[in-house]
């Protein structure tokens, strides 16, 4: 499969061709995800959440420079937005984000939105990471917009997450109240030149002393992005607890069971494509569904009749 | 069963017992909602939703004040949060909103989040408006907090759309993106004494004139709910629209779909179920797991060996 080598080989073309198979599910998304499988896992992946108006695209865009600049490492971004149905960079602000990596061959950017992503917003970032993972690209961020539940999926798939919070009380409520405290491996407390700057470092300290049982304390990094401060001690924390997570054995059992979480879910996706097409091709079940229609058995009831009829 | 007896007598204190059992996947989730299941299709179902910010939770109050006074009618009204953990009132504003109609037997409110939604927020919205069906509510408006695609899920179990937009060019355009135009069918412009409303109301209703082909315009109806402007111009749009699904026989037809994709999704749900089980508990399949992890086959793979085997 030509697409799949010129992916393995590096060429950027491949890789933002491919990227949109993959997304859209066109045909040949198997085939290539297939083939550029074995290549996977060697990119590292850093999740980048936190409330809007945090300041997550400045941040990844400087810590993206920064990176390669200091480091010489490819970076790969993709930026979700699950409140968005546009993808591939079709909004005025990925274009001009674009500009200023577009003679960078190190790194490579594109936005994800709901439309076109059949199965899930999070199962296509899952498999957009795959591709930018084969295509040799050393390390991948994954920044997402807001705080609701696509975005706790989507987190999921990350090695390590970086939650940005800003100054103030508001942010960190909010960020408590969306679930998203518990999955930080790094807090990054953005415009730290605001003031309560410091009072908020110290809250976010205190609230996590509370919690004694875990093994890795996130480390809480004041970054000022619009200034380029700090970006070294954010990447230098996200680096310590990949250390943290090699060392201690916890990346490859991390991996483990997220790629047998993936099965699950390609299991159940592909069963939903079966179903519905049985549902609509076949006509089969269309009497238990007629049954529920008439209020003789509720969808519970058509359920079980529907899986002692499909499964083994 | 006591407690479905109870609740289709009308007693308050089952609702919101069994609107918890339903939420919580508690026991005797499933034999409640079969015994409930032939009471419910009585309610009208109006969803709400729109931009943070536009007013949402005070135009409901209102217009459940309005309806209860002028018409008479039960009103039965869920909150609904993708982005908040809690649920069944937890939350000041809910109590707070609560004390409005406290003294109401007519009125039941409840808010939910996503913690102890299995199977979806959106799966449980419309059990619980199954709950609130069955319990004798003729009206039950199901308000959602943002435009993400929860939101979305959760207006398909409406039977009456209504977006709410605030005058200005910036919500028009975000409820665009959404892909929430698509689904209104009634626009409630709110805070309609700010400046430009007038503008607002125009602009959308020229954007709908751009869109020939559907039998049904939506009404733009201007509204002040903090004034009680408006509520019964934007009551009789919906009570319009009501009619026009009636008399050409959508209602019924929409409703059937409906229950067929819910079954759908009960069966997908309960799939998913025995999937995990099956992962975890038995040991089953994980001779394919480990080649997956040994990069030998990829989870699309992997996940054809897994169906081969499950389905008949």
């Amino acid at each position: 499969m030509k697409l799949a080598e010129d992916l393995l080989a590096g060429n950027r073309r491949a890789l933002a061709k491919a990227i949109t198979v993959v997304e859209n599910g066109t045909e040949g998304k198997k085939e290539l995800l297939a083939k550029i499988y074995p290549h996977t896992g060697n990119a590292y992946v850093v999740g980048i959440t936190g409330s809007p108006g945090a300041g997550k695209s400045s941040l990844v865009d400087r810590l993206t420079e920064h990176i390669r600049k200091h480091y010489g490492l490819t970076v790969g971004i993709i930026a979700v937005d699950p409140t968005s149905p546009f993808s591939g960079g079709a909004l005025l602000g990925d274009r001009i984000r674009m500009q200023d990596h577009v003679l960078d061959e190190g790194v490579f950017i594109r936005s994800m939105g709901t439309r076109g992503s059949l199965g899930g917003l999070s199962r296509a970032t899952k498999e957009v990471i795959k591709v930018l993972d084969a295509s040799g690209m050393d390390i991948i961020l994954v920044e997402t917009v807001g705080v609701g539940q696509s975005e706790l999926d989507i987190m999921n798939a990350a090695d390590t997450t970086v939650v940005v919070l800003t100054p103030g009380a508001g942010d960190i409520i909010q960020t408590l109240k969306a679930g998203i405290m518990e999955i930080a491996d790094v807090f990054a407390v953005n415009k730290a030149d605001l003031e309560g700057a410091d009072r908020t470092v110290t809250e976010v300290e205190s609230m996590l002393e509370l919690d004694k049982e875990r093994d890795w304390t996130p480390p809480v990094v004041p970054v000022i992005s619009l200034h380029n401060k700090g970006l070294d001690q954010l990447y230098q924390a996200i680096l310590k607890h990949k250390e943290y997570l090699t060392e201690s054995g916890q990346l490859a059992v991390h991996r483990q069971q997220r790629l047998k979480s993936e099965v699950v879910e390609v299991v159940l996706e592909q069963l939903k494509q079966k179903i519905t097409r049985e549902f609509k091709e076949s006509g089969n079940f269309e009497e238990t569904l007629e049954k529920v229609v008439k209020r003789e058995i509720d969808p519970y009831q058509a359920s079980e009749v529907i899986l002692g009829a499909l499964i083994r």
